[in-house]
């Protein structure tokens, strides 16, 4: 991965190269493996919130229900955009949804009362409104731009349930809440990636944490990096039918070209999140009657089969696409998506960048892999 | 500079780390030396203009004088902000200046015919508009804060002049205008430091030039990257007379605090840009009858000798507060001014980045020094 020449060894893309050790998210690429805080990704996949998931991000164990019912609560209290923000996502409202992200992300340091403040506490009070403020940007912009008025946060409603409730202007169905909520938990970390790795080192000048999160959502807008949902469900529409999945994956291959939504630069077998988003797409398109979706993605996944003893197995976002897609999203809210579950995950590493200096990033693991207790018995 | 613990080595700070090869730039630390494209920041800084200095930082090499003359056309027709962006500025002018030009430069993305276009002449076109609208961006934001209207731009002033224009709405003389043009030149590029690096980082996820450059700012705004020149006009007020240094600087030391505008990550010797400030400072100070303080900063550097032999020596940020300082300027528009000076190197940057892929970045030399000849010898 690295090539001496003269006497200076480059390290392209920095692969191999760690800069420290983290002890928020740990992965096994080989194994197909990834663990928050030594709890498995399935355990959190099947039987977590996001609110808990973000909990334990951010404090490091699973919440008591005390403790849990307290994170809600202030993870609700800060659903708020100043008014002056929602002047300025009127004022780029017909920009790229990633554009107007990052813009309004960097207007709320503007706002915040603890901007300059870069201690872990006054951190992690700011994690907590753009956690909340984030999903809030990308529906009231989503909002704006069809000529349609914010709609108002529902306390009532969980964070994912309130996010598509935002966006939509109407309830989610429990299914679908859910299913948006299985998505953020899958996207709330994943260690050293390029956003992650960004809000690390403009953490790392003692930048505060707009201007790291503005930054990280910089870095995710590149299609490098988010943009393999959309690129899949590009993909299935351009496919079309199931039966033309075999031919379509081997003119790419035969081209040497990319198939959307396979391979991953860390995982070696199948991102372990992947199997998660599965069993969501395939009861979500027969909930909404159009079932071929599903199809399309298994026949595209059996096609590559051949291919897959060379480590080019599916990833998280090769069914995410299906999911919003199927909710009526457009393609272009399918990286602020993205954005939204990652939010947790950028503002964590923060903390731990200031924490650790002296200057840029990690990539590492650290303890043992942890059993997953359910709340009701963690009381 | 790395800590091996297990089996993995950590290279904290990327120290020592290379990424890529650049052209763009050529720092020899222990000469303490710097070449822009291969000619030196010396030749650059005494017989150079911004718009010299940028077009070569772009181009490659010097320009012909209709070479120069069309870069200035270009550079002076877009000097122009979108109206939404000026409301935009509006909207968040309460913020410290660096949140203000992050989310202005975010916003200027919504508005740019190329935005998503990241072809060497599309990314060229918008590094021209980036390097005119910065400037604007923070002087506008300094009227509107006082309650002024922005300054029309005018045509007949080069890059330097126009900014002390538009930010103080008077003509500057043409020795302020030379030392702001200087300042510019020697700010200009410095190779893979914090804000070059993450624009290098978020491009490499082929994010667009705003969305890199926006993220180049974040870093900037950390007090460990840009705010040298700010604590060091903190620092000579708190001093306030030149008699009063060495004791100043003794308790420092003693306490084993760090003197604010000595040393840097890369030199080992003297910031070789620092000289050419030293001497707009002495003129400066003597020309608004205030010499005391280049005499306090040049009593700081006398009490700082004994510790240049380990390396501390004075670097470009020393002198620049000052020069500031004497015009006027606030202090909180000391980084943003940096920005302003930077902003041709971060294109450049992203530039070569889109070139080389993939993923991230580089620090490193190539091509031999160059001697700089004079535009007139140049025809």
């Amino acid at each position: 991965m690295s090539d001496a020449t003269d006497e200076v060894q480059i390290h392209r893309g920095l692969q191999g190269v760690y800069f420290d050790r983290s002890e928020v998210c740990d992965i096994d690429g080989r194994a197909g493996e990834l663990w928050y805080r030594g709890y498995s990704i399935h355990d959190l996949a099947q039987r977590s919130t996001f609110e808990e998931a973000s909990y334990l991000l951010f404090n490091g164990d699973l919440p008591t229900s005390e403790e849990l019912g307290r994170w809600t609560r202030e993870l609700v209290a800060a659903r708020t955009i100043p008014a002056p923000v929602i002047e300025v996502i009127r004022s780029v409202k017909d920009a790229h949804p990633m554009e107007v992200l990052r813009t309004a992300v960097s207007a709320l340091g503007a706002f915040d009362p603890d901007v300059a403040d870069n201690s872990p506490e006054a951190t992690l009070r700011k994690s907590v409104r753009l956690a909340s403020q984030v999903p809030l940007i990308v529906a009231a912009h989503h909002r704006i731009r069809q000529g349609l008025e914010p709609v108002e946060p529902d306390p009532d409603l969980g964070h994912a349930a309130n996010f598509l409730w935002v966006l939509e202007g109407k309830r989610p169905s429990e299914d679908a809440a859910r299913l948006m909520d299985l998505d953020l938990i899958l996207h709330a970390e994943h260690g050293t990636n390029a956003s992650s790795f960004t809000a690390r080192v403009v953490a790392g000048t003692d930048a505060n944490l707009h201007a790291s999160v503005t930054a990280a959502v910089a870095a995710l807008s590149g299609p490098a990096h988010g943009g393999a949902a959309e690129n899949v469900m590009k993909m299935a529409m351009e496919i079309g039918e199931p039966e033309n999945a075999a031919a379509y994956v081997k003119a790419l291959r035969d081209a040497r070209k990319p198939v959307m939504g396979f391979g991953h630069r860390v995982y070696r077998t199948e991102d372990p999140r992947a199997r998660h988003m599965r069993e969501g797409v395939k009861r979500l398109s027969e909930e909404k009657g159009e079932p071929k979706w599903y199809a399309i993605l298994e026949a595209v996944v059996a096609a590559m089969k051949p291919y897959a003893r060379l480590g080019v197995n599916v990833n998280v976002d090769f069914y995410a696409g299906v999911v919003y897609y199927l909710h009526g999203i457009p393609e272009d809210l399918f990286v602020p998506i993205f954005a939204v579950g990652r939010t947790p995950g950028w503002c964590v590493q923060v903390v731990e960048q200031y924490r650790q200096h002296p200057h840029p990033p990690a990539h590492a693991l650290s303890g043992a892999p942890r059993d997953y207790v359910p709340i009701e018995g963690a009381e």
